[in-house]
């Protein structure tokens, strides 16, 4: 079979091929291996890359499905972490050269059940330093680029991830979005990207950002891919006692290819904000297919919207300046100018600041609950623009000039600060050939709405089937 | 009846007696107003009395239960709720003259419980400004007094009601505690104060001070009226998001006067911190006597004790500071200055030391539950020292001089840390003839076992029937 078709399948469709042994891991780890050797100049996507375990762990699998003993759908699949899941024996560097040698002893628990189910770890996933940044640049381990255009951003924090899923360099990577660090470069490189409903995917073992707001995320090229990697990571773990402990469904049966009888809501607000023209048509033809497929569309109102960059801004620089106190005194000069400042910053918030935040933080998630009294998912574009340049501080949008940070986050924090499950989706291309993303939110711990409305609109288009010129 | 009897009867004998019409709510009220009109002048508990309500309510009260109506055991007796309880209609100042005309719209939800249950409300009950203060003076409404020595503090912050419990002035009172303030004055006034689990008892409509430390909880004369009243009070309220939704036994149920097979963990860095030996002799006496009756007694470790003041003072200032800030702004100069000192400092608190001494408290939680997988319950003494001086800042333990904010708080801030119930029950007098307290802790919602064990200790001395001079 013809490796970069290999590389551009889902894990959905790999794993029907696996599991009849028409294709071996073996063939699928050496495709992986030689597409990133191919693309990988270009796009900087991993910060450690794992050939050699890589290719010992298709033999066993490969021996273990001839055997007879098939896993499951994550049998032989090629999986990329962001470089802030720890992995036993492999060095996790959270993008800065001050960890450049910490080798973890244990495995995250996503990792370790990844592993249970037979996946294959191709290696860690560039990113943002720290996860403190929106957009995809890394000064110690050189900046990802974007594989529809390498000038411009990923986006971030979970760059690597978003690159190495869109160019077929894996099969499925991990990120984590604080305040939209999954969905971000989801939606600037044309793939899917979930945030899950806050505890509903084990943190421990995962370098922290801001605890209260962290989610870990599947980043994929189809929507069933994020259901299959939900089955696996999603769900209880001792080790996160944030973690709820309901059981979790089959997210894959969720995905009925209808839409029908859904109510979505179109917040008002995220059409008010600064949000360029392409896009906006873009997303509200995506909205509108919806409706032709028997969702019911309504305007809603968020009124809390614009207060969403200050709650969660307050809480984020709070927390990562707790968590990183020691490393900021310590290490301080080692860091990115950027990351540091944005650090130090926070060291400077009160107390009193961040209660105050929180208790905004309160009633935003009232309104947002009562908003879903009258639907049952929220839709808006995932970025109010395309992919901007490397290292651009600011982005026209129309005649406006904003700053990249507040644009590529305002649509993304009001899920960080609500932990109610959202999900970018691809939706579509600027003239300039650049991808967009529809974000879908639903209601806590109903992924699997999120994911059916999403998987149905991704099965009505063929965006899916783009690939990028790298 | 001799009005005095009645104003020392507890709730249970009283409302025997009530039930079966012998004695008339109409009669109790007189005795108390009585009661408080002999006393009051030495103890100043009350910020505000309300006679002409109290009679209307023993009027109405006495003519349901004459129509057949009772209610059950709170129809007819006279409550007192420390002044930052809301009781709609009723100025309700949190001891500070800055809302000297606050008068709330609508009853917090213990005072309708109250009143649902029959309960009379005879005053508000004065208390350390804005709850800030472990000691019990008031600048604005004049110090409380201590019925057993006038000249020594009562302790705080719910020093009124200590006061008038102690002295027969009410029946029941309530308090809360953020860091003692119930425990603290039933330590020092030589009745039972119970401190339930964070979120048994609905802080809806009571002033904050802060919200993740504080509880509401019953300061009464003997254990069976601390289980009445909790059978009362305790239970999910809509309007407290923290309350849980967990079913309320019945109090009262649980003591069955025997402590025969608990398990009791006397914590020995308790027996390191600065402990006047007479309290020392006496609380070690009362452990002996509960050894005696049957439960198994061993000595415990927590060494986390140090830390707890670190812990609940940075919590406390945060949440203080963030609450209070606009009324600082606004009325600063009107505070106590002390009050005032405190609440700005807490202004200083950055966000990174609050988020640590959350850490903190979580590791100090956990190793607290870990105490509890070995005992049911953790004795100790309530308070270091008896009563001291009104606005001593500093006393003498030994020949140790200590702060007197420091020492009255040493043992009663681990447990609303831990948001576990603990319960401080007489057992005994100085030479000087004032109270002293024995501390006892249980496992989260295990107020039955705490309220058990107190009360078979209470059932095996005479300490209850001692009256103070006043």
């Amino acid at each position: 079979m013809d490796p970069l078709e290999i590389c551009y399948m889902s894990a959905g469709e790999l794993s029907r091929l696996i599991r009849d042994r028409q294709v071996s891991p073996v063939e699928v780890i050496d495709a992986h291996l030689a597409r990133i050797e191919a693309t990988e100049p270009t796009l900087n996507s991993f910060i450690t890359l794992l050939p050699d375990h890589a290719r010992e762990a298709a033999r066993r699998a490969e021996a273990q499905i001839l055997a007879g003993n098939y896993r499951g759908p994550l049998h032989g699949i090629p999986v990329g972490l962001k470089d802030l899941f720890n992995t036993a024996g492999v060095r996790t560097t959270s993008g800065s050269r001050i960890l450049d040698n910490f080798i973890p002893k244990e495995d995250c628990t996503v990792a370790a059940r990844f592993q249970q189910a037979g996946a294959i770890l191709l290696g860690k996933l560039n990113m943002h330093q720290f996860a403190y940044g929106p957009t995809g640049e890394n000064f110690d381990y050189g900046h990802m680029h974007n594989p529809w255009n390498p000038e411009l951003v990923t986006g971030g924090s979970s760059g690597g991830s978003g690159s190495a899923a869109a160019a077929g360099q894996c099969t499925i990577t991990m990120g984590s979005d604080t305040g939209g660090s999954v969905r971000i470069p989801a939606a600037l490189c044309g793939i899917v990207g979930l945030k899950p409903t806050y505890g509903l995917v084990s943190r421990a073992g995962l370098t922290p950002l801001s605890w209260c707001l962290d989610h870990p995320g599947p980043m994929v090229r189809t929507v069933e891919d994020a259901a299959i990697t939900m089955n696996t990571i999603a769900g209880h773990d001792p080790s996160d006692p944030a973690t709820a402990t309901r059981s979790i469904p089959d997210y894959t049966a969720a995905l009925t290819g209808s839409v029908e009888g859904l109510r979505i809501g179109v917040v008002k607000e995220y059409f008010e904000a600064p949000l360029d023209s392409e896009v906006e048509t873009t997303v509200r033809a995506a909205i509108a297919q919806l409706s032709e497929m028997g969702a019911t569309v309504t305007e809603v109102s968020m009124p809390m919207f614009a207060d969403a960059q200050a709650i969660s801004g307050t809480i984020l620089m709070s927390e990562a300046a707790a968590y990183h106190r020691e490393l900021l005194a310590n290490d301080g000069d080692k860091l990115t100018p950027s990351v540091r400042l944005r650090l130090e910053a926070g060291l400077f918030v009160t107390a009193a600041d961040y209660l105050k935040a929180q208790q905004a933080r309160a009633r935003f998630n009232y309104e947002m609950s009562q908003l879903f009294q009258n639907v049952d998912l929220l839709a808006g574009p995932s970025e109010p623009i395309t992919a901007p340049p490397i290292l651009a501080a600011e982005v026209s949008i129309g005649n406006r000039t904003v700053g990249t940070v507040g644009a590529l986050t305002q649509y993304t924090r009001p899920y960080n600060i609500s932990g109610t499950p959202a999900v970018s989706v691809p939706c579509g291309f600027s003239q300039a050939g650049m991808p967009i993303g529809l974000q879908l939110a639903g209601r806590a711990f109903d992924e699997a709405t999120v994911l059916r409305a999403a998987h149905a609109y991704e099965q009505s288009t063929d965006w899916r089937r783009q690939r990028p010129p790298v």
